[in-house]
C-alpha cells in the first residue's frame, strides 16, 4: 500500500476502498519499522494526523468536495513551518519552535487534502547538502546506511525511498530539491521563481530559493506541484498561471525535439563512477527520438554569482543568529553568514550583473535546445562521517559548497530544474540525472521525465533497507 | 492636428484622410515654432522620419497591415536607445553616441507603426526631476519658461504639451513618468515592474527602474501601454499577461470602490498651494461614486529603501563612469554612486527586507482600499536656475532626492502609479494628482484615472508658449 503511487492511494480513497485513518496507518507503522534505521522522520504528528484522517474519511463520506490529495499523508520538510508542530530549521536555536501559521506550501498542500504525518530532516538551516544536525542527527542514505543521503532535503527523499510517505514537501537554493531526490532515487523539482510563491520569505523579491515537491515519480511530482504552484499576491514575484494543467497527461512525442548533453559543463570535477552511470542513459533520449548533441552553455559566471547571493541571503538570515547564538551555529553557517556580512554592494551588484549577462546567453542557448541534460551530483553518496566530500576525482575543494556544482550553476539561472533516478553505481549507490528547461516550461520537463522514466523504470528498484 | 488624440490622428491615417508624411510634417513645423521656447526636442531625426512616413504611406496603399500607432511620429526619451540616432543619456560622456539597436520600448512601438522623430530631453543619467544636463541644457516649464518642467522624462512631458508629439516614451526610478507629467499637465505611467520588461537592463531581476508611456490623455497613454507592454523572454521578470486590452474601453462604474486619500503621507512637508490644488479634487472621486476615506499606508521605510536601492543601482551604473571620466559626471551622480560603493552587502539586504515587509502591509491596505490618491510632487514647478528646491514649505531637504517623496515612496512599494492633470496653481502651474492601484492592475488605474480625466478635463488647458 505505502509504495502505491499518489494518484493510486488518492484514488482507493476516493472510491471508498481504504479509509485515509488506513493509510496514514500504514504510513506510521512504516515509519515504526523503517524510521529507526535511517532517521528520517523526526516529528511526528501521529496523533493529529490521525484525528484529521478520521475527519477527512467521515468528510468524504458526507459528500464533501475532495482535493486532488485527499486523505493522503505527507511529509514536510523541518525548515516549513507547520502550525502546532515543532519546526526547528535543523537548528538548536529553534529546537523547541513550534509556529503558529503554516507556510504557503503546507497551507496549499492542506488544503488540497493532504495530511502532515511529520516533519523531514534537513541539515541546520538548510546549509550543506549533507543532511545532519545537532538536534536529531544525521538522516542516512536508504542504500547504505554508512553513506549520506545528501541534501537538504534529505529527509524528505528518504522518506520517499523507504515508502515513510508517499508525497514530500522541499525546498531548494543550491540543489536541495534535486541532489537528496538523486541520492535517494527519488524525482524532486526545482521550479521557476514564484511558482511556488515565496511568501514569508525574508527576501521577497530574491529568485533564488524556492519550495517545491519531490515523489518517487514524476506524476507524484506534476500532481503535487499542480496544487502546491499558483499565484498568491502575498509575494511579489508570484506567477500568476494556472497550475492545474501539471495534473494532466505527461505523455507527448519528443520526435525531432533538441536536447544538449553535457558530461561536466566543460570539464569540471566528477567522479568517474557517477559519470559513467549519467552517461549510460545518453540512448534513452535517443531512443525517444529526440536529437542529443554535446553541448553546454558558458555557465563560468555561476560560480562567483552563487558564491555572492547565497552568502548575501544567509547575512540576513543569520546576522541576528550571528549576534544572539554565534555558539550554536554549525561552522559552516557561520562561515557563510560572515562571507555575506563582509561584502560590499558593489560584490551584490556585480554578481547580478553578471546573472543578467547569463540570462541573455542562456536564451540564446535555449534557443538552439529546448532542454539540457547533465548530472546531479559530482561524486556518489559520500560516508556519512564526513560533512561534505574531500576529494572529487582528485580535486580537492576549497569550500563545502564546491562539489554542488551540477546543481548551484543551474540555481542561479533561473530555469526550471529536475532530478530524475537515472540508475546506480556499482556499490549500488543511486545516481540521477538533471534535466534543465526553458524560462517557467515545468510542463515540457515534467514530460520529458516522465518520458525518461517510462523508459527506464529505474524508481522500481528499492532500497535493501525496506526488507 | 497636432493636438488631436493619438487614436484620433491613426484614424486619419488609416482612413486615408491624411498621410503620415503630413502628419510628420506637421510635428516637425510644431518643433521648429515651439521648441527654440522650451529646448525639449534635442536631437532630431527628421529626414528619416519623413522617409519612414512615406514608407509607411505607400505601405498602408499597398493593403499592409496597420498597427495601433501606425504613422505616429514619436519622440523618445534620451535615455532610451535608438538604431542610428544619437543617444547621450545627458551625459558628455556620451555626447557622440549612436546606438546600434533600439531599446525593447523603441522596438515595440515601432513595431506597432510608430515613427521616431526624434529625442527628448533628460537630465544626466536621468538623475534628479530637474531636466538640465551639460549636453543640450535646460528644458523650460511650457506653463511658465522660467520654471523647471521636473524630469528626468521631462523632454517628453513638454513635447507632449505643446504638440510637438502625441506619443513619447519615458522610464520612472524615482518619479521620472510622474513629476514630469504633472509639471507638463500631462499624463504618466509607472507601470508595474515586469510589465514593460527591462530587456537589457543592468540588474535584470531589479524592479525598481521601469520604462512606460507618457501622452496628454489618460487614452493615449493607454493605447500606447497596450503595445508597449507584454511578454519578452529576454526579461526574467517580464509579465505574461496580454496587454491588448487596455487598448479596449476604460469606461467603469466606481460606485462603492473605495480608495484611501492622503493629503501628505502622514505630515510630510508639502507646499500649501500644491496641496490646495490637489484637495479641491477630493470631491470628484466623491461625485463618481467612490468611497473616499482619509488614510495612508504606513510608508516610513521607503526612505531607508529608496536610498539604499538607488545608490546601489547607481552605483553598478557609474563604477566606470567614475574610474573613468570623474570630471564628466555631475555632482549629484557622482555623490548619489559614491554612496552607493560606500554600501555593504548587509544595508542591500536591510533595505529588501523592509520592502518585503512593505509589501505584506500593502497588501492588507489595498485590501481595505482598490485605489490609493495623493500628490506627485511636494512642491509647484521652481525656478529653472535650481538643481532642486531647497525649501519645502519651510523644511531644507538634505539631499538632492528628498522633495521627491510623493513619487519615490510608491516606486519601491512595485504598485503601479500614474500622474493626471488635476489643476494650476493661482500662479498658473500645473499641479497633478497620484494614483496608485493595486499590484499589477494597470487596467483599474486607467480606469479611474479616465473617469477623473472625464470630469475635470483640464487636459484641454494649453500652455502659453504653444500661443
Amino acid at each position: 500500500m505505502v509504495f502505491k503511487s499518489a494518484r493510486e492511494q488518492a484514488k482507493l480513497i476516493a472510491d471508498g476502498e481504504i479509509l485515509s485513518e488506513e493509510l496514514v496507518n500504514a504510513h506510521l507503522d512504516q515509519i515504526e519499522r523503517v524510521n529507526p534505521a535511517v532517521n528520517a522522520m523526526v516529528t511526528m504528528g501521529a496523533e493529529s494526523a490521525l484525528k484529521q484522517a478520521c475527519e477527512a474519511d467521515m468528510a468524504r463520506m458526507a459528500g464533501e468536495e475532495m482535493g486532488p490529495l485527499y486523505g493522503l499523508p505527507i511529509a514536510v520538510k523541518d525548515l516549513q513551518n507547520t502550525k502546532g508542530i515543532l519546526t526547528t530549521h535543523g537548528s538548536p536555536i529553534y529546537a523547541e519552535n513550534i509556529p503558529t501559521s503554516d507556510a504557503l506550501i503546507v497551507e496549499r498542500v492542506k488544503k488540497a487534502g493532504a495530511i502532515v504525518i511529520g516533519k523531514s530532516n534537513t541539515p541546520e538551516f538548510g546549509a550543506g547538502s549533507q543532511t545532519f544536525n545537532a538536534v536529531f542527527g544525521s538522516t542516512k542514505n536508504p542504500y547504505d546506511v554508512s553513506k549520506t543521503c545528501g541534501g537538504s532535503s534529505g529527509g524528505a527523499g528518504v522518506a520517499l525511498a523507504t515508502g515513510m510517505t508517499t508525497i514530500a514537501t522541499g525546498s531548494d537554493l543550491g540543489g536541495s530539491l534535486r541532489n537528496p531526490a538523486a541520492w535517494s532515487n527519488v524525482v524532486g523539482i526545482r521550479p521557476s521563481p514564484g511558482r511556488v510563491p515565496a511568501v514569508g520569505s525574508d527576501l521577497g523579491w530574491s529568485t533564488l530559493s524556492t519550495d517545491g515537491p519531490m515523489g518517487r515519480t514524476v506524476d507524484d511530482v506534476a500532481l503535487q506541484l499542480s496544487v502546491m504552484a499558483g499565484d498568491d499576491p502575498r509575494s511579489p514575484l508570484s506567477l500568476r498561471e494556472s497550475a492545474t494543467g501539471y495534473a494532466g497527461s505527461l505523455e507527448r512525442d519528443f520526435k525531432g525535439v533538441r536536447i544538449a548533453w553535457s558530461k561536466d559543463l566543460g570539464g569540471r570535477p566528477i567522479d568517474a563512477e557517477n559519470s559513467r552511470v549519467t552517461e549510460a542513459q545518453k540512448h534513452v533520449f535517443e531512443d525517444l527520438g529526440l536529437i542529443v548533441e554535446d553541448d553546454e552553455p558558458d555557465l563560468s559566471s555561476t560560480d562567483e554569482i552563487f558564491q555572492v547571493l547565497r552568502a548575501y541571503s544567509f547575512a540576513i538570515k543569520h546576522e541576528g543568529h550571528l549576534r544572539d547564538h554565534p555558539e550554536l551555529l554549525k561552522e559552516t553557517v557561520r562561515w557563510n553568514a560572515e562571507q555575506g556580512l563582509k561584502q560590499s554592494a558593489i560584490d551584490v551588484a556585480h554578481a547580478e550583473e553578471l546573472r543578467t549577462r547569463l540570462w541573455e546567453q542562456l536564451l540564446l542557448f535555449f534557443d538552439k535546445y529546448e532542454f539540457l541534460a547533465l548530472p546531479v551530483t559530482s561524486v556518489p553518496p559520500f560516508s556519512i562521517d564526513l560533512e561534505y566530500p574531500t576529494d572529487i576525482n582528485g580535486v580537492e575543494p576549497e569550500t563545502y559548497l564546491d562539489w554542488m556544482w551540477p546543481c548551484y550553476t543551474i540555481s542561479v539561472t533561473g530555469l526550471p530544474a529536475m532530478s530524475v533516478p537515472a540508475g546506480f553505481t556499482k556499490d549500488g549507490l543511486p545516481v540521477g540525472l538533471q534535466l534543465v528547461g526553458r524560462p517557467r516550461d515545468e510542463m515540457g520537463l515534467l514530460q520529458l521525465a516522465s518520458a525518461f522514466e517510462g523508459e527506464t523504470n529505474f524508481y522500481k528498484q528499492r532500497p535493501g533497507v525496506v526488507g
